[in-house]
C-alpha cells in the first residue's frame, strides 16, 4: 500500500523536460514533470494528454490558437493533434497519459525521454 | 479547448460522496468529490481507482490494514481489493478512474451515485 505526494516529488525531480513516473492507475501513467522554455511541436496519434499545473504558468500553443494554464488548472490535449508546451518561467505540471504515449510523440528533439528514462 | 480549475470545481460542488466528472482522458474519468463520513465496502473487480487529496485528510481502510492521506498525496486503490473510504473531517479529492467504475462498485448504499448523476 503506497502513497506519494506530488509536492515532494517535484522536490526531487531534477531537469526540465524529464517526466518522470510517480504511479499508475489502470493503462494511464501518472508523471511529474519540470517544464522551463520550449518542448517542440509534436503529436499523439491515438493518446489523449492530461496537463494539471501544480505550480506556475504554462501555455499550450494549437496550430489555431494557445491556451493559458495557471496553478490548479487542468486541460487535456486530445489525441491526433498538434500542439507545443512552452513555459516562460519554471512551471511544475502533473501529466496523465496512456502507458505507451511517446514523450514527443514521433519527433525526436534533444529534449526527447524514453518511457526507461521516466521510470524511477 | 477547454480548462477547468479544480479549486473552483470544488466551490462549486454541493453535497458528501457526491463526485462529479471535470473531464475525460483517454478511457478515465477525472472527478472531483467532497467527503465527510465513511462511504462503504465496496471493490471494483477489474479497475483501479487514484485518489488525490487536494485538501483535508482521508484514511482508506483496507482488510488487512489501511492508509492515511493527506494534502498533495496520491494513491491508487488496486482492482479487486475491497477498501472503504473515510474522512473524519471534510475532505476534497481528485479521482481518476475507468469511465465505467461504479461509485461503490456492486455495492448499493444509500450514498451510491449513478454515472449520470456524475455527469455535468
Amino acid at each position: 500500500m503506497k502513497k506519494c505526494n506530488l509536492e515532494s516529488e517535484f522536490e526531487h525531480l531534477e531537469g526540465y523536460w524529464s517526466p518522470r513516473i510517480v504511479d499508475q492507475v489502470n493503462d494511464q501513467y501518472v508523471k511529474v514533470a519540470k517544464l522551463k522554455g520550449e518542448l517542440t511541436w509534436h503529436k499523439h496519434d491515438d493518446e489523449d494528454e492530461l496537463f494539471y499545473v501544480f505550480k506556475g504558468n504554462l501555455k499550450i500553443q494549437y496550430e489555431n490558437g494557445e491556451i493559458e494554464l495557471g496553478p490548479g488548472d487542468l486541460h487535456v490535449v486530445p489525441r491526433n493533434t498538434m500542439h507545443n508546451p512552452v513555459a516562460e518561467q519554471e512551471c511544475w505540471i502533473c501529466l496523465i497519459e496512456t502507458v505507451t504515449t511517446k514523450h514527443t510523440g514521433d519527433v525526436v528533439s534533444p529534449l526527447t525521454k524514453s518511457l526507461a528514462e521516466q521510470a524511477r
